[in-house]
């Protein structure tokens, strides 16, 4: 069976641009992100599906996706919504077996991007993506 | 301006096929379900985006999700996994202004069927659907 990619990045093996981390869950950018700032929250320690999941783990991954779709808002990627996508189990569309949140930040009148996003997912510039995330996670901090 | 039809549900005063309720969290039937067994899960209170709620409720709102994934794969609808979103403000396509996590359930090769849904979103047997899910969360919570 191959290495699970994330329990990989967290343990700092594999390359991730990095956004948050806490003692329980991580996030980092998609690396072939439907829209600029598509991020994902994932826990540290290895579960498959919501089915392998603590249900209190589950929860702080969801505050930390709450925290991102309010970050990215108030970064200078110009956000004005997120879609927040967990797919739970392969029929569901579950690409990696390690759950993840995903959170794709939107703008008014994208729609047309966010179509051609689906289809590409080009990443363009993490580097700068991210510190913008973070700029964005540092002034909701100081609300 | 219109009443939220959500704080209506809450309310009493719309109708509404109920799946759960605690005293700051509901869950019921979509009325233009996905797939069968597309649920809602809201916080009580008054909430349009992420912006307005308070992020504990956020992760009790997503703790119920998580529940409702696990209970439709015990229940009779064949459930073998699940999309849970939020899309959260206008461009990430949010229609109702009431926070709400879409818990949509799936199948191994449901795709046409999904795809369909995601057009056609009509409700069938509503009553059924939810008895099913509620033994699935009963089973769930004897196991």
């Amino acid at each position: 069976m191959r290495e699970c990619i994330f329990c990989m990045i967290v343990r700092g093996e594999a390359p991730a641009t990095m956004l948050y981390e806490d003692d329980d869950v991580m996030a980092f950018l998609d690396i072939r992100p439907i829209t600029r700032g598509h991020a994902l929250v994932i826990p540290k320690v290895h579960a498959a599906e919501l089915e392998d999941l603590d249900p209190d783990l589950g929860s702080r991954i969801f505050r930390v996706g709450h925290g991102l779709a309010l970050a990215v808002r108030r970064s200078d990627l110009g956000s004005d919504g997120a879609n927040l996508v967990m797919n739970d189990g392969k029929s569901a569309f579950q690409t990696v077996a390690h759950v993840h949140l995903h959170v794709v930040p939107r703008q008014s009148g994208d729609k047309l991007r966010f179509a051609s996003g689906l289809v590409l997912r080009r990443s363009k510039d993490p580097a700068a993506t991210a510190a913008a995330i973070r700029a964005g996670m540092d002034r909701l901090e100081q609300e």
